[in-house]
């Protein structure tokens, strides 16, 4: 039987081998973008390669891993592609590769310009300078513009199967565009400075974060050939995970040291963000979060033991000390 | 017999029929946006209904029309949407509207972000406030980011066929991505206050300006089931009245007023831009913008009278006086 501990490990293990296989994909389709000049080449590879934790990522590739192997809803064929989720190695499903990717580069993007003076104004980020503090303003934008653009070309150019291709880019769009991550960040600053409602904090942090989590989950899901009723399934998981990410995100800002976090702990009070922890309480906010994870883990249910490492990426997210 | 004026006053017409056409579509589209709030829709109508010429999106639908009627390269098949250059009206091919709101966004976007304090710090556009002047800096940011992942979203869920789709996102991405517009941009931050020689500025204008040109011909071109040469005369054409486009810019900066232009006149010399003007003189421009645009008509011959609008655009682009 295994520890707990052991448990731990072979699932930091996993999340380890997904964020390099993303990471070696980064690297692979920076240097095979032709025509970016070396100066902006070196900012993109700056801020790609930054240490991120790249749990967006895990999360596409988990969830194609989870439904390959089910029946193609559009043409009821069998899909065989992708590693199993027990870390069976395998072939990694090339599309979930090029959206994970994609996720990340988006993710990597908003981090960019929300790092901007005029956005939050911070100085650190993944354990390093910000982009706009190594380099400076002017290139942080187009860095960030940049990357947001690439994103959608890697996924019309990549992706081998124009249906495929659409649906990834429609989803990824509709999640980081104005009716979602960009409506969070918005609502966000304009929440700064006022007395925030649980049901605002909620419309904030699904907007700003859990959508682009629900999107990562239903991408991996598409790539893999998922039925309609796993996508909703798995899409329902996402975005509860990503609402319980955002509010152990909220906690370990009031908690947690800079250097634990690799960017400005402490900051969400100074700014006076509309957080969890500072209009419901500590405590509240972590019994929320868990019951988030409890729901999500109920999600998982017809999918059997395959869905272990999803299950643990539920109470993952809450534990974490980054 | 038409007369010189009278052949202005028609192109002029048809220019502002595409241009009514495409602000109709932006604003259905953006009406059609649900979950956007109200605030950054508010940013968003500002920033999409400001008075933009709408020379890029006039040529998608022109360089569209020019090929319907002409054989699909894939299938073969006769493609009969689109109405006709000279004007007779007819159906507007769907595809292509969606494609010239999709570059309008694009560009519009672009405008944004290089008005922003920390790039060409511009507090008017199109002829009035720049949207950070208005609304606030960090609005800026995310507006032009909405307006950005907007363009690909629409492209994504609006055009017909996935296969058209893609293309015309790989198409959209690269021109306006680090090996494109973004490129362009970073170079032109770069060569201020340096001696910028003619090559450099080729290169410049071209990422910056003559690529979304070319895009915009192409994905017209691409709408309209055009064959595989026809796109290499369109996309040749586009890349020329592109360049010739910005130089023209480049003498309008020096030779007209604010409020002729919309914008601040000026402005490169004072921020010692980079420019055809500054590096060649005023004359050669105008015989460089002169020989582009002779060239770009020439690579209209084998479309023959239908390409006539095509043919007054590319003089039309530098004898505008904003």
């Amino acid at each position: 039987m295994f520890t707990e501990k052991a448990v731990n490990d072979a699932f930091d293990t996993q999340l380890c081998r997904k964020a390099q296989l993303v990471n070696n994909t980064l690297q692979r389709l920076l240097a095979e973008a032709v025509g970016i000049g070396e100066d902006l080449r070196e900012v993109l590879k700056y801020t790609l390669e930054a240490p991120g934790k790249r749990v967006r990522s895990a999360l596409v590739l988990w969830c194609c891993e989870l439904v390959s192997g089910a029946r193609n809803s559009t043409t009821g064929d069998r899909v065989q592609k992708g590693e199993i989720s027990n870390g069976v190695s395998g072939e990694v499903n090339r599309n979930a590769e090029i959206a994970a990717a994609a996720v990340e580069m988006v993710h990597t993007y908003s981090l960019v310009h929300d790092d901007l003076p005029a956005m939050d104004d911070d100085d650190l980020r993944r354990g390093l300078p910000t982009c706009h503090k190594v380099f400076d303003e002017a290139t942080a934008i187009l860095a960030g513009d940049a990357l947001l653009t690439l994103a959608f070309e890697i996924l019309a150019k990549e992706i081998d199967e124009p249906a495929i291709a659409v649906r990834l880019i429609a989803q990824l769009a509709e999640a980081a565009g104005p009716a979602g991550m960009i409506a969070g960040q918005m609502a966000d600053l304009k929440a700064e400075k006022t007395q925030g409602t649980e049901e605002l904090l909620q419309s904030i942090h699904t907007n700003k974060t859990a959508k682009m989590f629900r999107c990562a989950a239903l991408m991996g899901a598409i790539c893999g050939g998922a039925n309609d009723s796993e996508i909703q399934s798995l899409s329902e998981y996402g975005l509860k995970i990503g609402l319980g990410f955002q509010i152990a995100d909220d906690i370990l800002d009031v908690s947690a040291s800079s250097e634990q976090l690799g960017k400005t702990a402490g900051k969400d009070v100074r700014a006076a963000k509309c957080t969890y922890p500072a209009v419901v309480g500590v405590e509240k906010s972590k019994r929320l979060a868990k019951k988030l994870a409890d729901e999500a883990v109920a999600l998982l249910e017809p999918f059997g033991p395959k869905a272990d490492i999803l299950r643990k990426l539920a109470t993952a997210l809450l534990e974490r000390t980054r």
